[in-house]
């Protein structure tokens, strides 16, 4: 976690955007425009040899491409101010293949600007299939590779997926996690694995009570602690995080205090109702070992802004979207100063 | 679970073959074949506007492009005797978004075969995002799509991932699944939630002994029935199987006392150890209530053949590929037939 910890430290914010557009959080005249484009790149296109898509497909597409201009305004907005986003692939993967392309765009339009990406892709399963989803992080293996002829753009591997780190679901135990575990050392990256979600039936599974007393989910953050204890960098936090919804404020300083080695990724924050006190637990004394994330308070932040007229042109759309996103980064990144770097 | 019992009995067959590929079980040359067709594509593109690609992309172009027609010779070859594919896509999202392509063409191309597409995705979010990846099942929502003008292929949704069911993890609680039931109830599909899993590891989690006696997956079991209680079928299966793992014959036999309403994927069949004896406790008295999937065993089984040889051309070696095939998935079907249908 070191290069994260770097960067929160050197933005003094613990806070990363959480970009996870849906059709009703882009201004309506950003597909239109996309949409324009498009047409004009199906025409130019339908004159080569696979221009074949289905309505489907075309306006999959179209949300795609409008998804990638709203999440690059608001990256421009924010890059100076915020050390990381996290990206919730779902949003994504909703609209199919091209959503997927969407994803990686951005997480690689992210980094550019300098930004840790967090990809919420919450993957997970058995041996040789975890190993397969960790290529999330670790690239396509060169070695495997058919086209060993291709030139690479790295040294070390070939990225794919663009993102720093990525969240993990620890339903199938140990197996499931080793895979992601070996590719973030490899490739000096992090995982998230879920501990204690902020949704409201979290309950259902996190909170069953265990024969010897404890709850579910503080048995996986032992295991979590234990995941991550080889591989513990200069600031006293491995590689093995652990997602902790800031809607249990409670039984996220407890966690902090059971695992201190372990840094929490925070969501749940603002929409979720989650404040800047009940984060403030999750902490350690020196103001380190969590980073909370916000995605609709930020992106969603030019719809309560009152200043959205319809006829706005594109541009004009997003030149708000961005203005009001940046504005409530602000205002939550002093928030959180406040409230943790006491 | 009605579209997949009936192709079941269709086929008197309860089993479904995995389409899980990897670099080493599809035969070199095909990599090979498809190398020298992207070439050429990729000749004609750069003539057009957008044929940028790095080294990392083109190398997983060719490796998804593979995996394509490996899978399209192996659901050729087993399309008349199997009801169902299982397509595993963790393996594809390890080629970046150019393996997503080839995981949705696959599930396409297979349904287009006749088959029953059941994606193993293993997904599992809260509220919002789990409605999202929901759209795995439910399309693109055409009252949610900007361009509405463009047409549709079918009448009821705009099918992105040609999935008919899909896996899911249940950590999350209800909250990440109740959008997967709405969206299988609306297209007629089904969806089936990790209860014990295959591998060894499981046991880190879903063995754990609870404070009331059970074990964790028995009550994650009785919520996938209770899940399920308000979609029976014809047959008299709800729409939320479960995924039991064939490694675990005891306690699958008592799962199946115990949720007799609730329809089994059982993978580990072959390959990680479970017997046609394994999985038969798992079945209800009538022959139902299970499929079983073979992945190595199926798609591998050319490498067992002894009829490889490295001078083969493409086309020889996905011949061999689909007669092993489909000779392995006879032979597993005859020994499920003779452990079942009793």
């Amino acid at each position: 976690m070191d290069r994260l910890i770097a960067a929160i430290k050197a933005m003094q914010n613990p806070s990363v955007v959480g970009l996870d557009p849906t059709v009703a959080l882009v201004p309506p005249q950003v597909f239109d425009a996309v949409g324009d484009d498009l047409d004009a790149a199906g025409d130019k296109a339908s004159a080569g040899y696979d221009a074949s898509e289905s309505g489907a497909q075309r306006a999959a597409s179209r949300l795609a491409m409008g998804y990638f201009e709203f999440n690059r305004a608001v990256i421009d907005a924010v890059a100076d101010i915020v050390p990381a986003v996290k990206v919730q692939i779902a949003m994504y993967e909703a609209l199919g293949p091209a959503g997927i392309d969407a994803y990686t765009m951005t997480c690689e339009y992210a980094q550019q600007q300098g930004l840790y990406v967090i990809g919420d892709i919450k993957r997970g399963d058995i041996g040789s299939t975890a190993a397969a989803y960790a290529q999330h992080l670790s690239g396509l293996p060169q070695t495997a590779s058919p086209s060993a002829d291709a030139p690479h753009e790295d040294d070390s591997y070939d990225d794919l997926w663009h993102e720093d780190a990525v969240t993990i679901n620890p339903y199938l135990g140990a197996d499931g996690i080793t895979p992601f575990v070996d590719a973030a050392k490899q490739t000096d990256k992090g995982i998230f694995v879920l501990v204690r979600t902020s949704n409201p039936s979290s309950k259902d599974i996190q909170e069953l009570e265990l024969a010897s007393g404890e709850c579910f989910y503080e048995h996986v953050a032992d295991l979590v602690s234990d995941w991550g204890s080889d591989s513990l960098g200069a600031e006293g936090y491995s590689r093995v995080g652990a997602v902790v919804g800031a809607t249990h404020p409670q039984e996220g300083q407890a966690l902090r205090e059971r695992m201190p080695h372990t840094f929490f990724l925070v969501p749940g924050f603002g929409a979720q109702g989650g404040t800047a006190q009940d984060v403030a637990g999750m902490f350690d004394a020196d103001g380190s070992g969590a980073i909370v994330n916000s995605s609709r308070g930020i992106i969603a932040a030019w719809k309560k802004s009152g200043e959205y007229r319809s006829g706005m042109s594109a541009d004009e759309a997003l030149d708000l979207v961005a203005s009001a996103a940046r504005q409530a980064a602000l205002n939550m990144r002093d928030e959180l100063r406040v409230a943790v770097y006491r």
